[in-house]
């Protein structure tokens, strides 16, 4: 008897983690620090929601389905945007609109793999995209980072098999927030483009990376799109997480094959979300930067408080985008100390196991903080409280 | 070398039949009658929109991530809406939110099958079904239809074998608006239920079916929950399609597994869809009633202009639900027939052969007409010009 398809993977971690909050209650002088989700808690600017309430009540093509690749608009836009922050040459045909960035990353998996095929993966991982490829039946073969959090080429060179299809690339990373350098990005590229895999390249927290020039030159390389899938997210750029949209660019023919998958599975994005989208880009290119220069005093606000708490061994692995990677001292596992953190110390977040294949000691000495919602006095309350466990050291 | 899942399917229908209007222009006297999408072009209740917009402007959790199996609010009420509509026991646990029903019935699947794994499904069917299943590795198995185009439980119990996971039915059909009586839906429910399997009942069209009595009794059989899986779709009840809301009933168990596909392809139904699909059930009865009525006189409508095409040689096989499905005299297949209408009679229509497994003579003298966006008069027109049609006859 074969498995159905959510057997072959796990519940999702986020869900679990919130459960751990069932019966506790925290004193009004210590409210919970709630750092386990990466997604903005504040909503959209007010010009923004006034701009959804007129496609609403105006237009009377909000309520209608669209095209299942998206909103024409919108994709042009997106393409002439992505254009401009990356150089290179990029056609509304090579973009669809998706549900949200993980539904564009199973979309790209259906198009690129069948039953038993492989996909290389970094680890830590995000545990959304190993679940997908579990219950697509595409083999997840994780590649270790280095010290600094950064995968080797060489070494995903030595996991390639005639079954591989794709390498996937998170940057700045999740769960580790580690902004992987142009000239690797372009390794990877390479190495894909030699093999005739695609590299996808998910790039959800993009708005928020600290360099000032592209992130990367792929989209500058001629013919990108018959190597790169790109992957991104307008919800945490414009605080519509609770729109789900996201976009792919990729080949037209590789889009023509996951507009089957979109209709199956969608039929289309929503139109209210995509219209937000649009007018975001539209209008909101200095609020945005002001968002940008926001997250970036928080992160030097972790830089800031780090070196009290490293007095007690705490060491910080990785920073950047909405996340914080750190290693604890601890001699118990974060699987362990994750909920034990939310009665101990207010606080909730990940423990790395949840970022690395089940059953593997990986992980174990790691927590994920996503900082982006706590400003600096607030990271300075969550470091003092990190400082308060009081547990047996490694 | 496996293929990719998605080239184990063929492209959308709908988007295909949409280039069929590429390059053609309709006399300003003689307008496209489009009758190939069964979806309402209306927009909404105008109340509704602004229920809409002020969740946008006031509500700020509009706008941010819900639970991956939606809204509290919206799943208590959909439970007890359910329950009051069909009698017996429908609990807010029992209910999942998903973005649109096309997602619920993939989330069925992958909840039910893996690799190989078997459905049966009466033709002619509905594409995305076979499409989703295609691209999910589970084998369609085709169940033919009686002459009043319904199956037969007797038929059904042959064709399953220990790899059959599932029944599909759609009720009102989707293509032919066949109205399953309650007893066939019972002879399938003691039929899924005596060989342990689902039976996936898919009720998009139920709140324009023409029987004022409960469309069956399921959910009074005790632990309905161990055989059936139900689905429903907000968008053609409360004209929301570009808002992508849909929902399943199901056992709590299959729920959690349900949660993890839904979890990495969605994250969650996006918050102002689910918004306007609570208050469309809280505000609309009245409202809906009238919707019905208004679509139950557009069916009397083809049943007045029928005898006039029978003349001709036409015959109305189905009706119900948004559909008309007729059987056309002429010797070429739909196939080609339905591209050729749009010049010839300014009609847009999908061919039977797009409901059936192709490369299969089934289905070439049939056409679906999605009728309900036609009042009376627009029926009367459309039928002149299905008689109009001058090819020579079978």
């Amino acid at each position: 008897m074969t498995a159905p398809r959510t057997a072959t993977t796990f519940a999702p971690p986020v869900m679990e983690a919130r459960r751990w909050l069932d019966g506790i209650t925290f004193p009004v002088d210590r409210p919970l620090i709630n750092v386990s989700q990466a997604a903005p808690v504040e909503p959209p600017h007010p010009d923004m929601r006034r701009a959804m309430a007129d496609a609403v009540l105006e237009d009377d093509s909000a309520h209608l389905y669209g095209p299942v690749l998206g909103m024409p608009a919108l994709r042009t836009t997106l393409a002439a945007r992505t254009a401009r922050i990356y150089g290179g040459s990029v056609a509304p045909e090579q973009i669809a609109i998706t549900s949200g960035c993980n539904q564009a990353f199973a979309a790209a998996i259906a198009a690129l793999c069948g039953e038993g095929d492989e996909v290389i993966i970094p680890v830590p991982w995000y545990f959304n995209h190993k679940m997908w490829l579990d219950m697509a039946g595409a083999t997840s073969v994780p590649l270790a980072c280095d010290g600094t959090l950064l995968p080797d080429p060489a070494q995903a060179a030595d996991l390639i098999t005639p079954r591989t299809r794709a390498i996937v690339l998170v940057t700045p990373n999740n769960p580790t927030g580690r902004e992987y350098p142009d000239g690797l990005v372009r390794a990877f590229y390479d190495l894909c483009r030699s093999h005739g895999i695609a590299l996808i390249v998910d790039e959800t927290y993009r708005d928020f990376h600290a360099g000032s020039d592209a992130p990367h030159s792929l989209f500058t390389q001629a013919d990108w799109d018959e190597t790169l899938i790109h992957l991104y997210s307008f919800s945490k750029a414009y605080r519509l997480t609770g729109h789900r949209i996201g976009a792919i660019a990729a080949a037209p023919a590789l889009l023509a094959e996951i507009e089957k998958f979109l209709d199956t599975v969608a039929i289309c994005p929503n139109q209210v979300g995509q219209s937000a989208a649009l007018w975001g880009m539209q209008n909101l290119d200095q609020w945005l930067a002001a968002e940008r220069s926001e997250i970036l005093t928080r992160r030097a606000a972790i830089t800031t408080n780090m070196p009290a708490l490293a007095t007690q061994e705490w060491k910080l692995l990785g920073l950047g985008g909405y996340f914080a990677y750190l290693q604890h001292p601890f001699v118990m596992s974060s699987a362990q100390l994750a909920p034990l953190m939310v009665a101990q110390a207010g606080i909730l977040c990940l423990p790395g196991t949840m970022f690395y294949p089940q059953n593997h000691s990986d992980g174990e000495a790691e927590l994920r903080i996503a900082f982006a919602n706590l400003d600096a006095g607030g990271i300075a309350t969550l470091f003092a409280r990190l400082a308060t466990l009081d547990l047996p050291h490694r």
